[in-house]
């Protein structure tokens, strides 16, 4: 049996659950890869900190290049987030000959091309399980049992924050601020939570996705987004009222040659696998040519489900260590596309619009005269129980062009009984 | 790029998937795997039969040996299901140390552990992820990205014609023998449906998940099961009342140390993921202790979907061939575990019953206190609507042993006010 040295950077929520894995379940783990899997060495920011896991201080370091020098280590662990030193490090291990495991998000969706290249000119590995929906196995499906799919459709539930706050706006009635306070208490939320509530993160994710199902490298500052922090608990009871909920989705759909993308919070029918995932659970739904519809449902975050999905690439890593294989072949790490996609973030959809309009006769059929001299069809219709001057007026639109749209609301607005378009939603059709 | 030569055994429905996305999709399928990938030779029973898809009739034969002698062709891709000859033929390609893809869950149940044997003996791969629930990617994912967890209970449905019968009585009212017929008509079940509806494909499936998840061989036909074939439309509608979706379960569960495993039409709570599967999909449901619990949810049965799963088997027999890997490693097949775990088919459970009663004044109370001396305690209870002599009762027990449950049962049907005990479901909680 051969011995792997790892290094491990970081050992933070996902470094913690990385090394009880490996310790707990070693001898499962040795047995899977052939291997024994020895953590030599962890980067830490002060050695000194409480911890509640059991790690011999004489492991730990403050000094990244401690453990990328390190000739005896075989393979670099990163866990310590973020862009800049994910990167140099990262970029220094797979240098040196090293294999990388990752669970970021951020440096592979911002560098990965660049760094899976020199992995190949190096002949070593760069994993990255983790790096989408936690302890969800969907990069390494798409890659080995599902390669031979063309796929058509991909679309996940990837933030649990967000699912986590729409979840409990949903079930509980709450406003997004209780809600976010709500999580953030519970832990689900950080203090900062821009980057889960604007969609970036999620948009990260989405950029790994496509590469892996369409072989294509779009930028994830590129990506159409929207947040969920204009959500109100009224959209999501009408939603509801009309067979939706709620979801932010980051999907990416190739119709014929066509690729449209997004994260945008969605209307998602109720009869949809996606409609039941709640909380901070992930799903990532997949349509390929061969398997048809696919889903996979679990954890997306947390230190255990995240440190599950890494420990899987240490021992794929351990498996080819001192084979002539590299798992996925080093000289093509993704399956990048020749077929021209032409790339859109903008596309047809269905909406749901929420106008608050004066309580007066015929308002509604005047928006709805509007609607339809611009090409758009009403799928249904909402009006609220009244009680005020004004009251709001719901309605769900078949496909349109998102500019036939804009123009339509433009019209309408301008007339004196609309006193303003609350919300505009995509429907997931 | 490496030449890889395949010889397919067997050109019925898997089979035609398997070929027809090697066609459709080859250059993914080739970029994917670094090989040129070809069909050299099929087996079929008759050369001239009429087929649906396009073929060379130069590559089919009537004679296995045709393929199996060839030393050109690397790879054996048995599609023939049963069991006798498919095991002859993977023998005799093993030994003469060609890889082998298999879709054969009966084969790979009932002598797995021999072929993985031989496999090893001639370092030659086996793989057979298309054996349980078609083109979901579960043992892929128990053997790769999941690896690194002990396992704590598998459940699945993975029998499609059992869930489109269950689905389609829940759903439409319908008695089972109706909708039997309809599954039929809709090719959703086999003229001979016993296989199928006894349980015996859900046990084949069961024993291959248990050796992958658990690394124990339990003999399919010692797995405690029951079909659907007494369920009744009113059992599922009283299951409805109570919140529950009744599911055929294939499950095992690892109780510190003591393994329960069933195939038994078990009662659903509607919260579960597993309730909302419906119709010919089939799903997965894994409990890990890392990565906690998660789904996957698909397509298990047709064409293209099993032929998903064969492809990405072959996939990965190409990749290797030519190297000193084999991805699954083959001194250990599977994690046969060194635990001590003790096999068990019968154990508590939580208990549906539904009684025919006469309809006077105490019998419901005199059940109960039967039940009670028993030891069984009551979960809830639902006397059906009068208009007759007789009359339903139901109860959900609390978790109790069987033994503990046959003895009230005997007790209480002596009494004249019981006509009989119309059912006994399982609960799964």
């Amino acid at each position: 049996m051969k011995n792997v040295r790892v290094g491990l950077l970081g050992l933070g929520n996902i470094g913690k659950g990385t090394y009880t894995i490996l310790t707990q379940n070693a001898d499962r783990i040795s047995g899977m890869s052939n291997s024994k899997i020895e953590v030599k060495k962890i980067l830490v920011s002060d050695i000194n900190k409480p911890r509640d896991i059991e790690v011999s201080k004489e492991i730990l370091t403050t000094d990244a290049y401690n453990i990328l020098n390190d000739p005896e280590i075989d393979v670099i662990v990163e866990l310590i987030g973020g862009i800049d030193k994910a990167y140099e490090y990262i970029k220094a291990a797979l240098s040196s000959g090293k294999h990388v495991a990752t669970a970021n998000k951020a440096v592979i969706a911002t560098h990965g091309l660049e760094l899976m290249e020199l992995a190949k000119k190096n002949k070593v590995l760069l994993l990255h399980e983790a790096s989408v929906a936690g302890g969800i196995p969907i990069i390494t499906a798409m890659l080995k049992p599902l390669c031979g799919n063309d796929f058509q459709e991909i679309i996940g539930i990837v933030n649990g924050t967000t699912n986590y706050i729409l979840t409990q706006m949903s079930e509980n009635n709450l406003e997004y601020e209780v809600a976010l306070k709500q999580a953030q208490e519970k832990g689900f939320a950080e203090a900062d939570p821009t980057s889960d509530v604007e969609g970036e993160d999620a948009a990260y994710k989405l950029t790994i996705l496509m590469l892996i199902a369409f072989g294509v490298y779009v930028d994830p500052k590129t990506i159409p987004r929207e947040g969920i922090t204009k959500i109100s608990k009224e959209d999501i009871e009408y939603a509801s009222q009309f067979g939706y909920k709620l979801k932010l989705l980051a999907g990416a759909k190739n119709s014929s040659g066509r690729l449209k993308y997004y994260v945008y919070p969605t209307l998602v029918p109720e009869s949809h696998p996606l409609a039941s995932v709640n909380n901070e659970f992930n799903a990532l739904f997949v349509k390929g040519d061969a398997v048809g519809e696919l889903m996979f449902y679990g954890k997306g975050a947390g230190s255990m489900p995240t440190g599950s999905a890494v420990v899987g690439d240490i021992v794929s890593i351990a498996k080819c260590i001192g084979t002539d294989l590299l798992e996925i072949t080093p000289s093509q790490p993704y399956p990048i596309t020749e077929e021209e996609l032409e790339l859109t973030g903008e596309s047809r959809s269905e909406y749901y619009i929420n106008f608050l309009v004066k309580d007066q006769p015929g308002a509604l059929g005047k928006i709805m005269t509007v609607l339809g001299t611009h090409g758009i069809s009403i799928q249904s219709v909402m009006q609220r129980a009244k009680g005020d001057d004004s009251l709001p007026v719901v309605f769900i639109l078949h496909e349109t062009r998102r500019q036939a749209l804009d123009d339509a609301l433009a019209e309408i607005v301008k007339n004196s009984y609309v006193e303003k378009v609350t919300s505009i939603l995509r429907v997931l059709s």
